[in-house]
Protein backbone atom coordinates (compact mmCIF):
# COMPACT_ATOMS: atom_id res chain seq x y z
CA UNK A 1 0.00 0.00 0.00
CA UNK A 2 1.44 3.45 -0.98
CA UNK A 3 1.14 5.89 1.92
CA UNK A 4 2.62 9.35 0.58
CA UNK A 5 2.25 10.65 4.15
CA UNK A 6 4.72 8.65 6.22
CA UNK A 7 7.05 10.94 8.43
CA UNK A 8 10.38 10.69 7.22
CA UNK A 9 11.33 8.44 10.57
CA UNK A 10 8.72 6.06 9.93
CA UNK A 11 9.93 5.65 6.09
CA UNK A 12 13.19 5.29 7.68
CA UNK A 13 12.01 2.52 9.94
CA UNK A 14 10.37 0.80 6.79
CA UNK A 15 12.65 1.12 4.65
CA UNK A 16 15.62 -0.79 7.64
CA UNK A 17 12.81 -3.76 7.73
CA UNK A 18 12.48 -4.20 4.31
CA UNK A 19 16.42 -4.69 4.16
CA UNK A 20 16.85 -6.74 7.14
CA UNK A 21 14.23 -9.15 5.58
CA UNK A 22 15.30 -9.38 2.09
CA UNK A 23 19.32 -8.72 3.13
CA UNK A 24 19.22 -12.66 3.69
CA UNK A 25 21.96 -14.74 5.87
CA UNK A 26 25.18 -12.62 6.59
CA UNK A 27 27.79 -12.44 9.46
CA UNK A 28 27.75 -8.89 10.18
CA UNK A 29 27.68 -7.83 13.99
CA UNK A 30 25.37 -5.04 14.65
CA UNK A 31 27.55 -2.48 14.79
CA UNK A 32 29.00 -3.08 11.24
CA UNK A 33 25.27 -3.89 9.85
CA UNK A 34 24.29 -0.42 10.91
CA UNK A 35 26.49 1.11 8.48
CA UNK A 36 26.19 -1.73 5.99
CA UNK A 37 22.71 -1.47 6.30
CA UNK A 38 22.35 2.16 5.76
CA UNK A 39 24.81 1.51 3.08
CA UNK A 40 22.26 -0.39 1.23
CA UNK A 41 19.68 2.13 1.70
CA UNK A 42 21.21 4.58 0.31
CA UNK A 43 21.63 2.88 -2.61
CA UNK A 44 18.96 0.33 -2.92
CA UNK A 45 21.90 -2.28 -3.68
CA UNK A 46 22.14 -5.40 -1.56
CA UNK A 47 25.45 -6.28 -3.29
CA UNK A 48 27.17 -4.59 -0.55
CA UNK A 49 26.28 -7.00 2.31
CA UNK A 50 28.60 -9.23 0.28
CA UNK A 51 31.21 -6.70 -0.87
CA UNK A 52 31.92 -4.08 1.98
CA UNK A 53 34.98 -5.18 3.70
CA UNK A 54 35.81 -3.16 7.47
CA UNK A 55 39.18 -3.06 8.70
CA UNK A 56 38.55 -4.45 12.78
CA UNK A 57 39.31 -0.98 14.34
CA UNK A 58 37.25 0.68 12.00
CA UNK A 59 34.66 1.59 13.86
CA UNK A 60 36.19 1.88 17.36
CA UNK A 61 38.09 4.35 15.50
CA UNK A 62 36.09 5.77 13.74
CA UNK A 63 33.70 7.14 16.27
CA UNK A 64 36.34 8.22 18.46
CA UNK A 65 37.83 10.66 15.88
CA UNK A 66 33.84 11.34 15.43
CA UNK A 67 33.33 11.85 19.21
CA UNK A 68 36.83 14.33 19.68
CA UNK A 69 35.38 16.52 17.04
CA UNK A 70 37.85 15.99 14.06
CA UNK A 71 38.02 17.07 10.58
CA UNK A 72 36.44 15.31 8.00
CA UNK A 73 37.95 15.28 4.60
CA UNK A 74 36.10 14.59 1.46
CA UNK A 75 37.44 14.14 -2.83
CA UNK A 76 34.28 15.55 -3.56
CA UNK A 77 31.57 18.52 -2.75
CA UNK A 78 29.23 15.94 -3.50
CA UNK A 79 30.08 13.73 -0.40
CA UNK A 80 30.61 16.86 1.97
CA UNK A 81 26.82 17.92 0.91
CA UNK A 82 25.66 14.41 1.54
CA UNK A 83 26.94 14.46 5.37
CA UNK A 84 24.41 15.56 7.60
CA UNK A 85 25.12 18.44 9.52
CA UNK A 86 22.79 17.63 11.55
CA UNK A 87 24.31 14.51 12.76
CA UNK A 88 27.64 15.82 13.01
CA UNK A 89 26.81 19.11 14.94
CA UNK A 90 26.59 17.45 18.56
CA UNK A 91 30.29 16.56 17.99
CA UNK A 92 32.07 19.41 16.57
CA UNK A 93 32.99 17.83 13.67
CA UNK A 94 33.66 19.62 10.96
CA UNK A 95 33.29 18.20 6.78
CA UNK A 96 36.37 19.78 4.82
CA UNK A 97 36.69 19.26 1.00
CA UNK A 98 40.15 20.92 -0.85
CA UNK A 99 38.69 19.41 -4.94
CA UNK A 100 38.09 23.38 -5.61
CA UNK A 101 40.82 24.83 -3.84
CA UNK A 102 42.92 27.40 -6.13
CA UNK A 103 46.31 26.56 -3.96
CA UNK A 104 45.01 22.62 -4.64
CA UNK A 105 44.62 23.19 -8.61
CA UNK A 106 47.90 24.80 -8.55
CA UNK A 107 49.96 21.99 -6.50
CA UNK A 108 47.97 19.62 -9.14
CA UNK A 109 49.40 21.48 -12.07
CA UNK A 110 53.28 21.75 -10.04
CA UNK A 111 53.43 18.17 -9.14
CA UNK A 112 52.08 17.11 -12.67
CA UNK A 113 49.24 14.84 -10.57
CA UNK A 114 45.10 14.92 -10.62
CA UNK A 115 43.04 17.65 -8.11
CA UNK A 116 42.31 14.17 -5.99
CA UNK A 117 45.91 13.37 -4.84
CA UNK A 118 46.75 17.18 -4.12
CA UNK A 119 44.03 17.69 -2.57
CA UNK A 120 45.36 14.65 -0.17
CA UNK A 121 48.85 16.25 -0.04
CA UNK A 122 47.39 19.82 1.02
CA UNK A 123 46.00 18.39 3.91
CA UNK A 124 49.02 15.81 5.07
CA UNK A 125 49.55 17.91 8.43
CA UNK A 126 46.08 17.91 9.21
CA UNK A 127 45.50 14.44 8.85
CA UNK A 128 46.60 12.79 12.37
CA UNK A 129 42.90 11.78 13.70
CA UNK A 130 40.91 12.69 10.80
CA UNK A 131 39.05 10.63 8.86
CA UNK A 132 39.01 10.80 5.05
CA UNK A 133 36.35 10.17 3.18
CA UNK A 134 37.17 9.02 -1.05
CA UNK A 135 33.92 9.12 -3.10
CA UNK A 136 34.96 9.47 -6.55
CA UNK A 137 38.55 9.04 -7.39
CA UNK A 138 41.39 6.01 -6.90
CA UNK A 139 44.00 8.43 -7.10
CA UNK A 140 43.11 9.83 -3.92
CA UNK A 141 42.42 6.51 -2.11
CA UNK A 142 45.97 4.90 -3.60
CA UNK A 143 47.77 8.18 -2.12
CA UNK A 144 45.95 7.79 1.37
CA UNK A 145 47.24 3.98 1.07
CA UNK A 146 50.70 5.05 -0.09
CA UNK A 147 51.34 7.97 2.40
CA UNK A 148 49.50 5.61 5.21
CA UNK A 149 52.45 3.02 4.32
CA UNK A 150 55.36 5.12 4.56
CA UNK A 151 53.67 6.82 7.71
CA UNK A 152 53.35 9.68 6.54
CA UNK A 153 49.66 9.60 6.81
CA UNK A 154 47.86 9.14 10.27
CA UNK A 155 44.35 9.50 9.78
CA UNK A 156 42.25 7.43 12.49
CA UNK A 157 39.88 5.80 9.51
CA UNK A 158 39.89 5.93 5.62
CA UNK A 159 36.81 5.82 3.81
CA UNK A 160 37.16 4.38 0.49
CA UNK A 161 34.89 4.29 -1.91
CA UNK A 162 35.85 5.52 -5.61
CA UNK A 163 32.94 3.93 -8.26
CA UNK A 164 33.83 3.43 -11.83
CA UNK A 165 35.26 1.12 -14.39
CA UNK A 166 39.29 2.14 -14.11
CA UNK A 167 41.01 1.72 -11.09
CA UNK A 168 38.22 1.95 -9.00
CA UNK A 169 38.16 -1.85 -7.87
CA UNK A 170 42.22 -2.07 -7.95
CA UNK A 171 42.22 1.38 -5.22
CA UNK A 172 39.75 -0.19 -2.74
CA UNK A 173 41.83 -4.05 -3.54
CA UNK A 174 45.01 -1.26 -2.21
CA UNK A 175 43.17 -0.25 0.78
CA UNK A 176 41.37 -3.57 2.02
CA UNK A 177 45.07 -4.60 2.01
CA UNK A 178 46.50 -2.79 4.53
CA UNK A 179 46.32 -3.19 8.24
CA UNK A 180 44.83 0.10 9.16
CA UNK A 181 41.59 1.68 9.86
CA UNK A 182 39.58 1.16 6.61
CA UNK A 183 35.82 0.60 5.53
CA UNK A 184 35.35 0.24 1.62
CA UNK A 185 33.53 -2.04 -0.83
CA UNK A 186 35.14 -4.16 -2.83
CA UNK A 187 34.79 -4.00 -6.82
CA UNK A 188 33.12 -1.17 -9.04
CA UNK A 189 30.27 0.09 -6.98
CA UNK A 190 30.65 3.37 -4.97
CA UNK A 191 30.33 7.30 -4.48
CA UNK A 192 30.07 9.75 -3.12
CA UNK A 193 26.70 9.30 -1.66
CA UNK A 194 27.17 5.75 -0.50
CA UNK A 195 30.48 7.30 1.14
CA UNK A 196 28.30 9.78 3.11
CA UNK A 197 26.22 6.94 4.28
CA UNK A 198 29.10 5.38 5.87
CA UNK A 199 29.84 9.14 7.82
CA UNK A 200 26.48 9.16 9.06
CA UNK A 201 25.74 5.99 10.09
CA UNK A 202 28.90 6.49 12.46
CA UNK A 203 27.22 9.28 13.89
CA UNK A 204 24.22 7.17 14.29
CA UNK A 205 26.39 4.67 16.75
CA UNK A 206 27.93 7.19 18.48
CA UNK A 207 24.75 9.13 19.16
CA UNK A 208 23.72 5.68 20.50
CA UNK A 209 26.75 4.50 21.80
CA UNK A 210 26.06 1.36 20.11
CA UNK A 211 30.01 1.64 18.99
CA UNK A 212 31.45 0.20 22.08
CA UNK A 213 34.51 2.38 21.43
CA UNK B 1 47.15 -3.03 -16.14
CA UNK B 2 46.89 -0.37 -14.01
CA UNK B 3 47.87 2.42 -14.74
CA UNK B 4 47.47 5.14 -12.02
CA UNK B 5 48.77 8.15 -13.84
CA UNK B 6 46.09 8.33 -16.83
CA UNK B 7 44.65 11.74 -17.11
CA UNK B 8 40.35 11.61 -16.77
CA UNK B 9 39.99 12.56 -20.40
CA UNK B 10 41.39 9.14 -20.97
CA UNK B 11 40.01 7.42 -17.46
CA UNK B 12 36.46 8.38 -18.93
CA UNK B 13 36.87 7.20 -22.33
CA UNK B 14 38.11 3.80 -21.43
CA UNK B 15 35.11 3.89 -18.82
CA UNK B 16 32.82 4.67 -21.67
CA UNK B 17 34.31 1.70 -24.16
CA UNK B 18 34.17 -0.40 -21.12
CA UNK B 19 30.56 0.21 -20.75
CA UNK B 20 30.17 -0.10 -24.09
CA UNK B 21 31.63 -3.31 -24.27
CA UNK B 22 29.40 -4.94 -21.51
CA UNK B 23 26.37 -2.99 -21.40
CA UNK B 24 24.99 -5.75 -23.90
CA UNK B 25 22.30 -5.42 -26.73
CA UNK B 26 19.73 -2.67 -26.25
CA UNK B 27 18.09 -0.30 -28.70
CA UNK B 28 18.78 3.21 -27.36
CA UNK B 29 19.83 5.82 -29.79
CA UNK B 30 22.76 7.70 -29.67
CA UNK B 31 21.59 10.49 -28.23
CA UNK B 32 19.90 8.84 -25.41
CA UNK B 33 22.62 6.42 -25.01
CA UNK B 34 25.08 9.12 -24.32
CA UNK B 35 22.76 9.70 -21.18
CA UNK B 36 22.31 6.37 -19.71
CA UNK B 37 25.66 5.67 -20.31
CA UNK B 38 26.27 8.54 -18.01
CA UNK B 39 24.24 7.14 -15.73
CA UNK B 40 25.75 3.56 -16.26
CA UNK B 41 29.35 5.31 -15.56
CA UNK B 42 28.22 6.86 -12.03
CA UNK B 43 27.26 3.77 -10.40
CA UNK B 44 28.96 1.24 -12.22
CA UNK B 45 25.34 0.22 -12.41
CA UNK B 46 24.42 -1.90 -15.48
CA UNK B 47 20.61 -2.20 -14.87
CA UNK B 48 20.50 1.16 -15.58
CA UNK B 49 20.50 -0.06 -19.38
CA UNK B 50 17.29 -2.10 -19.02
CA UNK B 51 15.22 0.29 -16.05
CA UNK B 52 16.10 3.81 -18.01
CA UNK B 53 12.88 5.41 -19.48
CA UNK B 54 12.59 8.64 -21.19
CA UNK B 55 9.67 10.16 -22.78
CA UNK B 56 10.00 11.05 -26.14
CA UNK B 57 10.45 14.88 -26.13
CA UNK B 58 12.81 15.05 -22.78
CA UNK B 59 16.40 15.12 -24.46
CA UNK B 60 14.83 18.16 -27.16
CA UNK B 61 13.19 20.00 -24.61
CA UNK B 62 16.16 19.44 -21.80
CA UNK B 63 18.29 20.28 -24.24
CA UNK B 64 16.52 23.51 -25.43
CA UNK B 65 15.75 24.63 -21.98
CA UNK B 66 19.92 24.23 -21.10
CA UNK B 67 20.50 26.42 -23.86
CA UNK B 68 18.08 29.00 -22.99
CA UNK B 69 19.96 29.73 -19.81
CA UNK B 70 17.05 27.68 -17.70
CA UNK B 71 17.26 27.04 -13.97
CA UNK B 72 17.58 23.87 -12.40
CA UNK B 73 16.07 23.01 -9.06
CA UNK B 74 17.51 20.06 -7.11
CA UNK B 75 15.89 18.28 -4.16
CA UNK B 76 19.12 17.87 -2.67
CA UNK B 77 22.16 19.88 -1.64
CA UNK B 78 23.97 16.74 -3.16
CA UNK B 79 22.11 16.85 -6.36
CA UNK B 80 23.22 20.40 -6.99
CA UNK B 81 26.99 19.45 -5.83
CA UNK B 82 26.98 16.56 -8.38
CA UNK B 83 25.93 19.18 -11.10
CA UNK B 84 29.08 20.40 -13.06
CA UNK B 85 29.21 24.08 -12.90
CA UNK B 86 31.94 24.00 -15.81
CA UNK B 87 29.91 22.18 -17.84
CA UNK B 88 26.67 24.91 -17.43
CA UNK B 89 28.60 27.97 -17.23
CA UNK B 90 28.73 28.36 -20.76
CA UNK B 91 25.01 28.05 -21.10
CA UNK B 92 24.41 30.56 -18.40
CA UNK B 93 22.25 27.92 -15.97
CA UNK B 94 21.57 28.52 -12.60
CA UNK B 95 21.35 25.45 -10.37
CA UNK B 96 19.08 26.36 -7.02
CA UNK B 97 18.27 23.94 -4.10
CA UNK B 98 15.26 24.80 -1.55
CA UNK B 99 15.47 22.47 0.95
CA UNK B 100 17.63 24.06 3.38
CA UNK B 101 15.95 27.21 2.56
CA UNK B 102 14.28 28.34 5.93
CA UNK B 103 10.68 29.58 4.10
CA UNK B 104 10.43 26.10 2.72
CA UNK B 105 11.32 24.58 6.34
CA UNK B 106 8.17 27.00 7.52
CA UNK B 107 5.71 26.57 4.30
CA UNK B 108 6.45 22.13 5.09
CA UNK B 109 5.38 23.09 9.06
CA UNK B 110 2.07 24.99 8.03
CA UNK B 111 1.44 22.64 5.13
CA UNK B 112 1.98 19.68 7.16
CA UNK B 113 4.03 18.40 4.35
CA UNK B 114 7.59 17.18 3.86
CA UNK B 115 9.88 19.65 2.92
CA UNK B 116 10.23 18.45 -0.45
CA UNK B 117 7.24 18.38 -1.14
CA UNK B 118 7.33 22.45 -0.17
CA UNK B 119 10.23 22.75 -1.87
CA UNK B 120 8.21 22.47 -4.97
CA UNK B 121 5.65 24.14 -4.17
CA UNK B 122 7.51 27.46 -2.95
CA UNK B 123 9.06 27.30 -6.96
CA UNK B 124 5.83 26.80 -8.64
CA UNK B 125 5.83 30.59 -10.45
CA UNK B 126 9.35 29.73 -11.59
CA UNK B 127 9.28 26.44 -12.85
CA UNK B 128 7.94 27.53 -16.27
CA UNK B 129 10.97 25.99 -18.57
CA UNK B 130 13.23 25.28 -15.77
CA UNK B 131 14.18 21.76 -15.02
CA UNK B 132 13.79 20.04 -11.71
CA UNK B 133 15.80 16.89 -10.35
CA UNK B 134 14.68 14.86 -7.88
CA UNK B 135 17.42 12.42 -6.70
CA UNK B 136 16.18 11.57 -3.25
CA UNK B 137 12.78 12.40 -2.22
CA UNK B 138 9.79 10.55 -3.75
CA UNK B 139 6.92 13.02 -2.14
CA UNK B 140 8.78 15.54 -4.61
CA UNK B 141 8.48 13.41 -7.52
CA UNK B 142 5.05 12.74 -6.56
CA UNK B 143 4.03 16.77 -6.28
CA UNK B 144 5.43 17.41 -9.74
CA UNK B 145 3.73 14.91 -11.47
CA UNK B 146 0.44 15.88 -9.66
CA UNK B 147 1.19 19.62 -10.65
CA UNK B 148 1.88 19.20 -13.43
CA UNK B 149 -1.15 17.27 -14.57
CA UNK B 150 -3.15 20.13 -12.65
CA UNK B 151 -1.61 22.48 -15.55
CA UNK B 152 0.22 24.20 -12.05
CA UNK B 153 3.35 23.56 -13.06
CA UNK B 154 4.90 23.75 -16.52
CA UNK B 155 8.72 22.49 -16.28
CA UNK B 156 10.86 21.97 -19.57
CA UNK B 157 11.54 18.48 -17.60
CA UNK B 158 11.48 16.45 -14.80
CA UNK B 159 14.63 14.26 -13.79
CA UNK B 160 12.60 11.55 -11.55
CA UNK B 161 15.21 9.39 -9.97
CA UNK B 162 14.28 8.96 -6.02
CA UNK B 163 16.09 6.30 -4.27
CA UNK B 164 14.91 3.54 -1.67
CA UNK B 165 12.46 0.86 -0.20
CA UNK B 166 9.45 3.20 0.61
CA UNK B 167 7.42 4.81 -2.34
CA UNK B 168 10.39 5.15 -4.56
CA UNK B 169 9.40 2.70 -7.12
CA UNK B 170 6.04 4.04 -6.76
CA UNK B 171 6.89 7.76 -7.52
CA UNK B 172 8.80 6.99 -10.52
CA UNK B 173 6.00 4.60 -11.97
CA UNK B 174 4.13 8.02 -11.94
CA UNK B 175 6.27 9.92 -13.81
CA UNK B 176 6.91 7.55 -16.38
CA UNK B 177 2.72 7.32 -16.80
CA UNK B 178 2.22 10.99 -17.85
CA UNK B 179 2.99 12.66 -21.71
CA UNK B 180 5.52 14.81 -20.35
CA UNK B 181 8.96 15.36 -20.83
CA UNK B 182 10.67 13.10 -17.84
CA UNK B 183 13.68 11.04 -17.63
CA UNK B 184 13.70 8.00 -14.52
CA UNK B 185 14.80 4.93 -14.08
CA UNK B 186 12.10 1.93 -12.71
CA UNK B 187 12.23 -0.16 -9.27
CA UNK B 188 13.94 1.48 -6.27
CA UNK B 189 17.58 2.34 -7.72
CA UNK B 190 18.33 6.03 -7.97
CA UNK B 191 20.03 8.76 -6.16
CA UNK B 192 21.66 12.21 -6.60
CA UNK B 193 24.39 11.32 -7.71
CA UNK B 194 22.94 9.63 -10.65
CA UNK B 195 20.46 12.09 -11.27
CA UNK B 196 23.02 14.99 -11.20
CA UNK B 197 24.59 12.68 -14.03
CA UNK B 198 21.57 12.78 -16.52
CA UNK B 199 22.24 16.98 -16.51
CA UNK B 200 25.54 16.47 -16.94
CA UNK B 201 25.19 14.51 -20.39
CA UNK B 202 22.65 16.90 -21.38
CA UNK B 203 25.01 19.49 -20.78
CA UNK B 204 27.62 17.04 -23.15
CA UNK B 205 24.98 16.91 -25.63
CA UNK B 206 24.30 20.22 -26.01
CA UNK B 207 28.20 21.38 -25.83
CA UNK B 208 28.28 19.18 -29.22
CA UNK B 209 24.98 19.60 -30.61
CA UNK B 210 24.32 16.10 -31.04
CA UNK B 211 20.73 16.34 -29.37
CA UNK B 212 19.07 17.44 -32.54
CA UNK B 213 16.87 19.86 -30.96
Amino acid sequence: MTDWNLPPDEIEKRSFAIIDSEAGNHDWPPDAWTIVRRMVHTTADFEYVGSVRMHKDAISRGCQAIRSGCTIFTDTNMARSGISARRLAPFGVKVECFMADPGVAELARQNDTTRAVAAVDAVLDRLDGAIYVVGNAPTALLRLVERIQTGDARPALVVGLPVGFVNAAESKDAVAGIDYPYITALGRKGGSGVAASVINALADLCAKGDDHA
